[in-house]
């Protein structure tokens, strides 16, 4: 299945299906003179074979790791040793943190290299799509980063055949929030098709109605002033989990998902049932316990870098009125504070 | 005077005279909650009086020493520690150098962050237009970077007038280069005014005609893929003669310039007269005697990792069929170095 952006210019197309790589491989490539790969290492591991009549392969660190500005300035480097120029093409193989940091290394080279995006997990079909790209500081994630879009995007599933189940789970959570932004009848389905297990086959449909959610909220705002903001949902506290407890993306977006539900219980009145979802995440395979002995300073001082955030002593967080409604809302550090504590009690 | 922009969106004003920096200043700044200021250390201490009501200065390292990621990052990260945020302003002062390192933080902090140019120098007049941002690799100058317009130039004639002669020298490089690309009277005229000693008042014109000059092109093509590399025009070899001999920026333009004439007469059939510009930029004060003895191999090395080249084997060149008609030629490495052979024994 192809889905197309609709920005006024530059669009470009998801690729979405099974055994479809090879085809678009072909087809991007075939209109550069100089093509360079960047491959996730673990990924290179996993699927030699495939990428065996490559030239200018570069593996790159795993994961995350990847996302670091001397990572970053060394393949830069390499790139140009080999004679990368402008109108060459960059192709980033990997989950979403190798597709966030290949991203921004082709935003910058030379001011601006063609790429294209072939996601290999299931988190990394959210991030490809939107055209942001992100290192992480020291300070926290995401803190340096550009809005570049890509000229395609190649989502084979059958890369997420190989993914482990805790990889399965770290980018389910990005399919929870997708469901929770679209309506109660996608939320209710979800659910009730993973509710012992995440079945990848199942999944599919979720991922697919996850791609256009998101595209709907990247191409009327792409540059996040307004309304993509609610792609934030869950992200502010769970982007400071992550840090402080260096856990995987999607499990940390479950957890900032959940508090998310218990603030729109307390600000805007609704009756999420906090304890229904707790179970149901515990059930599949998350941690709830790091949500026991919170370090709310640590975590407070985390979420105030946050890019959302406009004045000084105010967090901003996307709250839920109802699924599929979200609402902004500014949170005062204190108050905040005085809400962890209680969630932590309740949950 | 005020030059605007004329984009689709997210145009920008030039504004150019003298005593013009408070008014300004107070403008842009007032719609902003939080400013930070990025100040050259050693403009900073030229005009400490000018910045004593500035909260928030951060004096950064003087010229290019700037234009590397090191110092873009801790720059970054001690922004960060001082909480800026995405509707933060950042004011950036100082010369091309600066500018372009400073403009090319704000690209990348949180996405992009809005930024103003104060240009302090003549050659920053020029690369404060167009949205260009650069920071440089060892393997060479600018070749990391983005495209990210400023919220407005403050150009304040003033700054000039603590410019030593060397440094005058420096921004001349691009007004000979501006009026090479406007028209043979222009040329005729600022050799004219200057053909002994460049002076500052007599300047002026010039220097507007020029902002005015660059702004045609990185108009109609902002991210140069084609019409705006005329403005490359003196650079290819310039920018290599730069890095390997450590020239200041206008000193390497004006020695390419002179190259490009004696090209451009060799390929073009044209009749520019080397021996009367090598004279004329002799007696104000450029050093042509780098020119005889050049280390081609490395010089065609250097200017093959030029961004503007497409093809591995060939440089592009921004030749003249006569002022203010440029013409795109590559050429192949191996002719190049004959040329530059013949042009030492020439000049």
């Amino acid at each position: 299945m192809d889905i197309r952006t609709n920005y006024n210019s530059n669009n470009y197309t998801i690729h979405v299906g099974h055994s479809i790589f090879e085809t678009y491989i072909n087809y991007y490539t075939s209109k550069y003179n100089d093509v360079f790969y960047l491959i996730d290492e673990y990924v290179f591991d996993l699927y030699k074979e495939m990428f065996l009549t490559f030239e200018n392969v570069i593996k790159v660190p795993r994961g995350e790791s990847f996302k670091d500005i001397y990572h970053v300035m060394d393949t830069i480097d390499f790139l140009l040793s080999n004679e990368i120029k402008r109108n060459s093409l960059i192709v980033v193989i990997g989950g979403g943190a190798t597709g966030d940091a290949g991203a921004f290394l082709s935003s910058i080279l030379l001011r601006g290299t063609d790429y294209i995006h072939v996601p290999t997990t299931l988190l990394s079909h959210d991030s490809s799509i939107g055209g942001k790209t992100a290192i992480n500081r020291p300070l926290g994630k995401n803190l340096v980063g550009t809005f570049y879009r890509p000229k395609g995007v190649i989502y084979d599933l059958n890369f997420l055949e190989t993914l482990s189940n805790e990889e399965l789970l770290s980018g389910f959570g990005e399919v929870v929030k997708h469901a929770m932004l679209n309506n109660k009848n996608t939320v209710n389905h979800l659910i009730e098709v993973t509710k012992n297990k995440i079945n990848l086959k199942e999944l599919e449909p979720f991922i697919i109605s996850g791609i256009k959610t998101k595209m709907y909220y990247v191409t009327v705002d792409e540059t996040e002033s307004n309304l993509r903001r609610s792609l934030n949902l869950g992200h502010t506290l769970g982007h400071a989990l992550e840090y402080e407890y260096k856990l995987k993306h999607g499990h940390a977006i479950i957890l900032g998902l959940l508090f998310t539900l218990f603030l729109s219980n307390k600000i805007l009145d609704t009756q999420f049932d906090l304890n229904y979802y707790k179970k149901y995440f515990n059930t599949i395979g998350y941690n709830i316990s790091y949500l026991y002995d919170l370090a709310e300073d640590n975590l407070i001082n985390l979420m105030s870098v946050d890019k959302k955030n406009s004045v000084s002593n105010m967090i901003n967080f996307v709250l839920l009125k109802d699924y599929g409604v979200p609402v902004f809302k500014g949170i005062e550090k204190i108050k905040l504070k005085k809400y962890l504590k209680e969630f932590q009690e309740l949950i």
